[in-house]
């Protein structure tokens, strides 16, 4: 089925529908891939994937899946090198950057309280909210993914709606693209607050800030990330006070901070004010989770 | 009650719990302003906003707030004069530049199908997600703010585990503040996507675009915004490929732009790509609601 990828929810297929295999569920269009956990295409992205339990690096919350990536083990399904951020690895990497869904489907499994009790069940839409890399305890390097569980509430915008007073005559919007609607996401803190204060706003990288006529803007950004599975601390020592441009490029791991906090990844170095010094700890896990030149210096695969 | 602004939830309140007056709400802190909607101050951000119909502007979708900003109306409760961005609606900005949410408690109102029978009800946090300004039939001006609730799910990163592995040595982290964490959220849509691809993922405005090691990133910015009231269609003339960082700008209003593609605010000027033009429909929408400098030239209170 080399058709082209659809993205969100389909038509005929309701949060909840179960599937005896992966037959049925290819037959839908709900997870195209016949035997993969990732459906998609490294290129566009991944439209579904599949927690079964095959993976014991999984970590099921519900609304929150850590997901692990596929390939570094033969045959047998034993782990005999490091995952490369390739095929259905690279398709996740695409949601995040462009901001797709991915329909998540979860199949048997009686280790994890969520999963169906048989069989498959397609659970709604996820995003992309981050990933990293991580050593196995035999050494190998896994590919995660944060998935988490878009609510209609904040996540899908109203559809346009038929009493809208003029017509706008630039095209026809179509109300189930919109449904597909994903974000990027920033969390700050109560915290951050003070921070982004001590620093007047200014970016640690490039010390600029925004300037709105209600006062200046800047994004606090956690260097160890909150929320598990990281589960970095909300303090000073781990947040940097960056503008948007340099937030989303050190949490897609494009620069990192070495322990003398110069960059890796990009020129120049983090400033800092006096009372605020990032944590080495952090830094070093940043490094090692994120920095994308570290981890993979040329392996595309 | 002078004392520190607590934003988020309160420890001996719960989702739900209800109260017969301001005064009983201003007892425990819930909403400490004893008549106005807006609790909070200018500087600092509102820590609570009442909705009971008394403003015949509000709209009560549930999960979606468009809360109409205090003032502008004589004693007797009519328009006299334009709104101006003080007081609490300066407050609400805040909580926008700052990841603040809001707690929100619904007043007994027989036209909206969200409120109690009677009395007050604490429904929980939301995040100020835009503000605009907007002239009433009337002619007055008023700022709007557009809430959306916060749902535990995507909202709240987890709080540290106590088998976390390794107690970090650099503070205490507080759960309680972790959970009071908002977002700036950007919206995008399968149609953005196609036109980030367009301009070769390069700001519109700046001409920058961020590489990361699997593939270049940029945002997708609606002229006119999806979802209610604005209800902006999804489509290329509606959208244009920014940075983050004048995404932001542009969202805030710190910049708009002319029918000539030059910008207002800050200089320079759009740059596009034969094919696509932006609508200026909606380019006349975004100077009219969202350019502070045009809406307030002068005016801080």
């Amino acid at each position: 089925m080399a058709t082209e990828i659809i993205f969100g929810h389909l038509e005929d297929v309701s949060v909840g529908d179960s599937f005896v295999n992966y037959k049925a569920m290819n037959k839908v269009g709900v997870h195209r891939s016949s035997m993969g956990g990732i459906s998609g295409r490294a290129k566009d992205g991944a439209d579904s994937v599949v927690i079964s339990g095959g993976y014991e690096n999984d970590s099921d919350q519900g609304d929150v899946i850590v997901y692990t990536g596929q390939g570094g083990r033969n045959k047998g399904g034993k782990h005999d090198k490091d995952q490369t951020l390739t095929l259905g690895n690279a398709a996740l990497v695409q949601n995040l950057l462009n901001a797709q869904p991915v329909r998540v489907i979860r199949g048997e499994d009686r280790k994890n309280s969520f999963a169906p009790a048989s069989g498959y069940r397609y659970d709604g839409l996820y995003r992309v909210e981050s990933y990293w890399s991580e050593k196995r305890v035999d050494g190998f390097a896994i590919w995660r993914f944060r998935l988490e569980q878009l609510v209609a509430t904040n996540t899908i915008p109203q559809p346009i709606k038929k009493s809208s007073k003029k017509a706008i005559p630039l095209g026809n919007p179509s109300p189930e693209r919109v449904e597909t609607t994903v974000q990027r996401v920033v969390r700050d803190s109560a915290l951050s607050k003070s921070l982004k204060l001590h620093y007047q706003h200014l970016c640690q990288v490039c010390d600029t800030t925004i300037e709105t006529n209600s006062g200046p803007y800047a994004e606090a950004a956690h260097i160890t990330p909150l929320g598990a599975p990281h589960n970095g601390p909300d303090i000073w020592e781990n947040i940097l006070c960056l503008c948007p441009n340099h937030h989303v490029m050190f949490d897609l791991g494009v620069f990192s901070v070495a322990d003398d906090l110069s960059l890796l990844g990009i020129t120049g170095l983090i400033t800092t004010e006096e009372g605020h010094a990032p944590s080495l700890v952090h830094l070093e896990y940043h490094r090692n989770h994120y920095y994308k030149k570290l981890i993979q210096p040329l392996d595309k695969g």
